[in-house]
């Protein structure tokens, strides 16, 4: 067996000890004599497991006691749906920051339950950095302001958390959460797929601020109403045990590291490696405005598309793999979360020297 | 490492083999370097097991080719609002057949959404059998006809299809799905979550004839409109991937043990072998009229309920787990879904006579 450097944007590389006790594990979990996959949600082992998940990444986000943890489903593109339906609270409008692919899908996902207005765009930059915050044009009637904390396709990541007076914040934070440490109480609501840093696509990550929930619309379904599924403890219907259960494994790993901040250290390091090497040369490009540019998904482009190819398949046989970019940007795109060693990043910068030196 | 026979009503339990295939390929599959998990839904390996799984789901319930099949996420509980959100198409009022817990789960979450009227239940009977076909009184023009296959707690199932004329026919099988041959194209829709006879929790599936897809009401996510969904071929937000792959492994099984007819006769057999125990005594009792018996969920009761507790610690000392009734309707529960065994069933009935001949 030999494993891989795995770029993927998502599902993603997951943390090698992590899936080496999941396979251990698999036909029988702490002596219960079945896997995790068969256990009945509401039987004490699997309630013991969510329960652990849920505390730890209390701990590790140092979530306030005042916000609800929420394992949900449907991803962030059924959460698009699923914020608006919750967070109107009688209001008609909400705000919203325009970076690239993942806002523009919130937006128009938004836009059939309410006014969603964009209140700042990067549009005419090519969506290569974050509208700086005066330049936002926010309503202090809108029911929230939304924003895409990491763009995974255009590599654009907000530096700062944006003060927006008293309406509540609100962020995708599906390709960044774990990644780097946040100040939860500066928002309304944070929301992710699992399948960049936490775990297996499937399961849906929501931490909510208390007094925002119990307004739902009446056409939310029951199963996405965040007070409904706050009350049953995130099992009001039966939720992706086993993602669950991985995601748990993930964030003892996390915690094992050294918890968030360990993490950003080390992922601050593995980005600028990256990012060093594409600005040392001008063979690679990287289209992003410094200031924004994520810790996490790292686009970039060869001197000629003609060379895409060529990179992708010597990449491919040193073990480089996923390392192409989305097919609405072009080129190439690194994503390097919490569970890609610096060993990765260091070896995918060895083989750009490598390809440059032989088609500069 | 020892495995016990586990008796959940779901999550449920799962071919061994299909967990040991899964613990071996964890760390790298078929030489890809990577995890199932940690596969972009969008490569080739992915898509690869994903029309893999969907083809053999196909093959073995025979779908016709003017069905779609969906693979989705927010289970049944989620889908009693998808469904009537996407198949209303214009109309204002629904029929249900409410034989029990679910339906009347399903009959709630749809009033949200339209006129759902109760065209037959089977409540003065304790829900103990299905309500004759002569006896519904059905809308000729209702958008469509809903029932519940199988009721997971109470123990009922459909031994026909009904026929409800031209309205179409709309069936909730989370919990016999693929344990018996049906005959698709008597239905417009049928769904469920995976968790019972087709692996983790967190996928559902959605079978639908094509012209009834194309008219989800402005208000249902984009992630959960039939149409979006099929369009993008179960891809339009990122998949319960890992779930996916083993369904496909459970498919491949099924298909290895002889396909559904050769599981409904071993299905037939293991329920016998356990009604024949409870008819044979009067001991225990089973509530359900005969001939709505469920296949795959036996509830029984105890002469006194003070016996329940030894009865389910004994029973845990044998390697018999997860036997005690839903708390809706007490007693004891015995799931007996394509994954169990018939030497769990004996089992199961041999300890029942050895504690009937101490107890009785």
């Amino acid at each position: 067996m030999t494993r891989v450097f795995n770029f993927s944007p998502g599902p993603a590389a997951l943390p090698e000890p992590v899936l080496r006790q999941a396979a251990d594990e698999m036909l029988d979990w702490h002596g219960s004599g079945v896997s995790v996959m068969e256990m009945s949600h509401r039987g004490k082992e699997f309630m013991s497991i969510a329960a652990e998940a849920q505390a730890l990444l209390r701990k590790l986000l140092a979530v306030p006691s005042n916000y609800k943890v929420l394992f949900m489903q449907g991803g962030a593109l059924g959460e698009n749906a699923i914020v608006p339906m919750n967070m109107l609270r009688g209001k008609t409008a909400a705000d919203y920051i325009d970076t690239g692919e993942w806002s523009k899908k919130s937006i128009k996902e938004a836009q059939k339950y309410c006014q969603a207005n964009v209140a700042a765009s990067s549009k005419d930059s090519g969506y290569t950095r974050i509208p700086p915050r005066d330049s936002w044009k926010l309503d202090a009637n809108a029911a929230y302001v939304h924003i895409c904390a990491n763009e995974t396709i255009g590599g654009v990541e907000y530096h700062f958390t944006p003060d927006v007076g008293n309406v509540p914040l609100l962020a995708d934070m599906s390709s960044n959460i774990l990644s780097r440490v946040i100040d939860v109480s500066k928002y309304g609501l944070i929301y992710g797929g699992a399948q960049k840093n936490i775990g297996p696509a499937g399961l849906t990550i929501v931490i909510v601020r208390d007094d925002l929930i119990g307004h739902a619309l009446p056409a939310c379904p029951s199963a996405f109403d965040y007070k409904i599924v706050s009350d049953n403890d995130s099992m009001y219907n039966t939720p992706p045990t086993y993602a669950i259960y991985i995601a748990g494994l993930v964030f003892k790993w996390i915690d094992a590291q050294g918890g968030v901040a360990a993490l950003e250290a080390h992922n601050r390091k593995k980005a600028a490696l990256l990012y060093e090497a594409l600005d040392s040369t001008r063979f690679y490009t990287c289209p992003v405005a410094r200031e924004d540019r994520s810790l996490m998904n790292v686009p970039f482009r060869l001197p000629d598309e003609k060379l895409d190819e060529p990179f992708l398949q010597g990449a491919k046989a040193r073990g480089l793999v996923q390392l192409k970019g989305h097919r609405s940007v072009g080129g190439m795109r690194a994503s390097i979360y919490n569970a890609m060693p610096i060993e990765g990043v260091r070896a995918l910068v060895a083989y750009m020297k490598e390809f440059e030196l032989s088609h500069g």
